[in-house]
């Protein structure tokens, strides 16, 4: 069936079967080997029962072939015996240097009219395209190509993905950015095969081809599906992570399938929105209310239009018509009122495209109404996208507009939808990435801390060394110091100023301020002698034999605002950020979110307003805003840390108090847990050293750099 | 043409075409005059120019006719003398007691075998079925028809309502719910005639025919778009009152035109989940975990089946089948493993209903795959929907699959939704309405309270009397006493206990706070002397001619959560109840929930279990649980206050505090404006007074009477 699909696609090289019990197949002469073949093939589809493959891998490799797609069932997906067949196949694979799609896949097509391959089950092919489909879900190929025939979706390549035993998915991104054939990217994704190199390869292209994705799994329902089915992991809990990987790799996520293709739809015209600013043309109210209704949902802004051009609408159109944005030409409106007025809206410099939708009534509908959008958008670059209301895509007017590149939807709020995704793109990938400079530290202090502690096991750091750990990564705390004697805390209060805080220092405990170790809000020096008295007093009475280092004596820091940050690394992402507001924010309301490390500073704002409590670090009530530069600063610094110091498992700084703008933000309060670094996992190995092979977090690029689309 | 669409939609009564300058029209004898007529029409289509309208009517009205559809433009829409106009017609139809459509509208279709009435301007009908769509925008109508064209989508009754000068949503829903053809009422909706009657007509109807609504104008954007529409204030800013409209009503609300009619699609089979447990049967993995996704966002579940369906899908299936839910039969299955698979997989007791997914491969394609759908089904009664992934409606497989009762959808997310809509349908209908009572208050009391105030203008009660009315409506307060005398108030403290808070009660200070007047955490009688002494000289040095009324002592609360309550007028909507927590949550993040008064107990608690922040009132890091019951019942009493006393304009408690289980709910503060009751608004008229007519608020059905669906 697969050598009859390659034979009827009408592949441009030559195809040869090869099997030990047939003379031909489909009428073409069969050889019994690889070793008996007239050439050495380029690329093998390898079908053959799982046992077996290894054994043709290895002819291929000794004939010197150099890529092969292993259609074959029955390797780590089954567990069992199924895991080390894919690894012998891995084995085999590099000892000849063999790239190798699948196996357990769909196989691959390639529709490049020099190429013209169709390596799969199925026998009818949609249109050929600019779109590329990869794939983890085999079988959701079958249907994609079904779906696309109906829909005249053209694609350049698909690629079902299978076990991804060799080539995954930063492979895959980085072949088809050099593809001249494809522009827009599609993935169906259950798991990554890394997460770190999809990242890597995805910043890379996403700012010259759109990528889009559908990352299945996220529920626990639907983890627990793919786990049954493929036998991977798919981190449903870590969907977040999916999220601020897809974010910082400048991926855009769709939500449902349908949502993929209509995306894909608008972005295969080659249509970029230069900003949010639309222009709606409708000739009825309702369907317009609705378009500016989505148009509210996505992110995009319906101007007022100049002055200049409602007097010509106005002149141009029925008296009842509405020239304001949406203009609503009214159900009589004419072709040549219709078509006039899409003119005049695309001749407005401050719009940055046009939704156009039709109603089909009176004059309006049929081939003149395709031809008027097409003629009045000329050769314009900016963005139309029609909805001619209520018709289904097989549609003659349809059919037309979208084969002059004018996509076309059934209802407004789709092509709304699609057209923001366009706007978000743009957004994501306009925006001037700042350099990312490393943050000074202070190397040396930080290697004396690291030197002392055990290598072998998880340590909790004693606070005052984790302190001190970052403060010399830049990580400004509140002013404090380990004092041994009372005239000495006394100095130092006097020095920073009161209030301060008051901690007993201790190795023999760890909740100071269940036995009166801590005291806060000490107003002066008076307080302060009373208070040292009393917390020593405390814990000589609760502990006697707690070995005392001394008294900290902490400025408090008061009037700020509370948040956390921490640093977690994830045995698949690699070292990630959280940020958010303290207390319940977090806790209760689950108002966090998460960045790899390590970002740069824009990036750090970003992440900084994505929480939903983003308004109460710009100042509610009259407040003045938080100083949050200082607080991307902080988040900055810290995934630094991650980055270059591996053996740092896990940090929580809870609370760093965010001061008023220009007073900075100080962290109160740190946990740090250093581990072996030798558990850290394949993502997460450390960067700081030399960075080199793949998979190993990268830092942004520096400067001008490109993630800039043009 | 309208009159050529109802001969050609084989009208089964008599249709006159009525004109002065013809002698007939598409060949039929034409009348001069509606005088000139064989008979008196029972129901007229009106096309003639706006101005000659109220002649018409009129004519027709001495002839005896009782319905008539006014296609007519050029009334109140077009603002100016369209409005007088409109107000014409409206005394003229109400002189003889007929029932408009209109004016302003498309017409209405009825296809009903025995009415086969099509008065509009579309010529070609999509089948019949037993979908109504009422709409407000007329050109809607047309795509719509021309959409059900395409999608064979099945409809009843189609009516354009136009400018609602006569008949309104209200009147057309009481009319749809008796007729035996519609089960599904689909609204397209711009903003309601009425509002209170349509939340009377709606519950009624919802709990026995399924009514969902794309309301436009949600957004700032659409409202501008719907002013200069139709010249109705869609109330953009008022969304969220809709929301609640529509919730209270047990009506069901879809984002998108697309999701409306793919929940329609199901509904329209009469298909009804008594559960949200759903089962997946899937022949492919990736589609299958895309599925559970959706499902968990639709709030459906994915039981694990009972051991013994398992065992027996493992013997039918392949071995590398999943036989967990979803069930995964694997891509090489047979017609009869997955139709028997289906079969199980129904007996499951514990299952309200399946989703079939079937990416056409192998013998899963074609009229068998629908066949063994369709067989394995049978004649149970749970619903089966079908995602034939990636083929749209037209293709065979669909076909027959909905010929037969089986919706079918192009991509499983799509399938999902409409199922959750169900369950949402059946979760919001099968609850058992708690009987209303009213809460005993004490009339002689409010009386009294109420008699003093001067009903002119909007005043500001003061806050003792204020807490006196609510107090009366059974409003817990903090115990207070207003002390004339130091001794009194030590005697109330004693009693109440301590800590309490004192304020000086003085109608001419409005900031206590600012001239020393409030001392709060009293925490015994020496403390309270001081305060007392305090508090008056204070108040005395800073405004020497306060007149004082005495010094309020209130117990304070503690350790509780505080929350806000609020009423509202909505000149649209009448009375409001807003609820959030207090402090940042509503002003900040603007978690707030609204609800239209009066509503049940029921309502009550799903109003507070509604807000973002509730997880807090459940309580959190081991604390005990709010108070639930006790707010409730605040908020319903607040709610039948606010239907009784239509002079209380605004009301906020703020905050009221809500103590653990069993300890209540107290309010703190309250801020009530009383106004002119002449002043309140078509909508928010007296419930007090006798209930006649409609537009009044009504109570909630009592007792066991129905809101149930069975």
């Amino acid at each position: 069936m697969l050598f009859r699909n390659i034979l009827q696609a009408g592949y441009r090289g030559v195809v040869y079967p090869v099997n030990p019990s047939w003379k031909s197949v489909s009428g073409v002469r069969c050889y019994p080997s690889v070793g008996d073949l007239p050439e050495p093939p380029e690329l093998a589809v390898v079908i053959v029962p799982a046992p077996l493959v290894t054994g043709v891998m290895t002819e291929l490799g000794e004939s010197g072939t150099r890529g092969a797609v292993v259609i074959s069932a029955g390797f780590s997906e089954i567990g069992g015996v199924g895991i080390g067949r894919e690894e012998e196949l891995v084995a085999t694979a590099k000892r000849f240097g063999m790239s190798v799609v699948g196996p357990n896949c769909f196989g691959v097509i390639n529709t490049a009219p020099e190429v013209s391959l169709n390596a799969t089950f199925s026998e009818d092919l949609p249109p050929r395209g600019n779109i590329a489909f990869v794939s983890q879900s085999g079988a959701l190929c079958a249907g994609i190509l079904r779906y696309g025939i109906s829909e005249r979706i053209g694609f350049s390549r698909f690629v079902s993905v299978g076990n991804r035993a060799g080539v995954e998915e930063s492979d895959i991104l980085r072949s088809l950015a050099t593809d001249d054939h494809t522009q827009v990217i599609l993935l169906y994704i259950e798991s990554l095969a890394n997460e770190r190199r999809f990242l890597d390869a995805a910043r890379e292209v996403s700012p010259r081809k759109p990528i889009l994705v559908i990352k299945s799994g996220r529920s626990p329902e639907g983890e627990r599906a793919a786990r049954s089915h493929t036998g991977s992991l798919a981190h449903a809990a870590q969907d977040r992570l999916y999220t601020a990987l897809f974010e910082q790799a400048g991926v855009l996520r769709a939500d449902t399938i349908g949502e993929l293709f209509r995306e894909a739809k608008v972005f295969a015209t080659g249509a970029r929105l230069d900003g949010s600013r639309l222009a709606i043309l409708t000739n009825s109210g309702g369907p317009g209310i609705v378009a500016a209704d989505a148009c509210a949902r996505g992110g995009l802004s319906l101007p007022t239009l100049p002055e200049r051009t409602q007097a010509r609408l106005r002149s141009l159109l029925s008296p009842s018509a509405a020239v304001g944005n949406p203009v609503d030409t009214t159900a009589d409106a004419s072709i040549r009122q219709f078509g006039g007025a899409l003119k005049e809206l695309l001749d407005v410099t401050d719009i940055d495209g046009s939704l156009v939708i039709a109603t089909p009534v009176g004059e309006l509908q049929g081939p003149a109404l395709a031809q008027a959008i097409l003629t009045s958008r000329g050769r314009l670059k900016k963005p139309v996208v029609a909805c001619v209301f209520g018709l289904v895509d097989l549609t003659q007017e349809v059919r037309t507009l979208e084969d002059h590149g004018v996509p076309s939807f059934t209802f407004p709020e789709e092509a709304v939808a699609a057209l923001a995704s366009l706007a978000h793109y743009e957004r994501r990938h306009d925006r001037t990435p700042r350099p990312f400079h490393p943050y000074p530290v202070d190397r040396a202090a930080i290697d004396r801390l690291l030197a002392g502690v055990p290598r072998a096991e998880s340590t909790v750091l004693p606070e005052f060394s984790a302190r001190a750990l970052l403060a010399a990564y830049g990580v400004p705390f509140a002013p404090a110091r380990l004092a041994q004697t009372l005239e000495e805390a006394v100095r130092f209060a006097d020095r920073v100023g009161y209030p301060v805080v008051l901690k007993v220092a201790s190795p023999d405990i760890s909740h100071k301020t269940d036995v009166g170790g801590v005291r806060v809000g000490i107003s002066d020096e008076s307080d302060l002698r009373t208070a040292w008295k009393e917390v020593r007093d405390a814990v000589t009475l609760h502990l006697p034999k707690a070995r005392i280092e001394g008294f900290e004596v902490e400025k408090m820091i008061t009037g700020g605002k509370e948040v956390l940050v921490g640093l977690q690394r994830d045995p698949r992402f690699g070292p990630v950020i959280a940020f958010g507001l303290g207390g319940i924010y977090v806790e209760v309301l689950q108002d966090v979110t998460f960045r790899l490390a390590p970002f740069d500073q824009t990036e750090a704002e970003e992440m900084v307003a994505s929480v939903r409590a983003f308004p109460l670090l710009q100042g509610v009530r009259g407040e003045r805003p938080s100083d949050l530069p200082a607080l991307s600063t902080v988040l900055g610094r810290v995934a630094q840390l991650a980055l270059d110091l591996p053996q740092v498992q896990e940090l929580d700084l809870n609370p760093v108090i965010v001061l008023p703008t220009g007073k900075g933000a100080f962290a109160v309060d740190a946990r740090l847990v250093l581990g072996p670094t030798g558990r850290t996992s394949r993502s997460a190995r450390p960067a700081s050293a030399p960075r080199s092979g793949s998979g190993r977090p990268q830092r942004p690029p520096t400067g001008g750099a490109p993630r800039r689309r043009r």
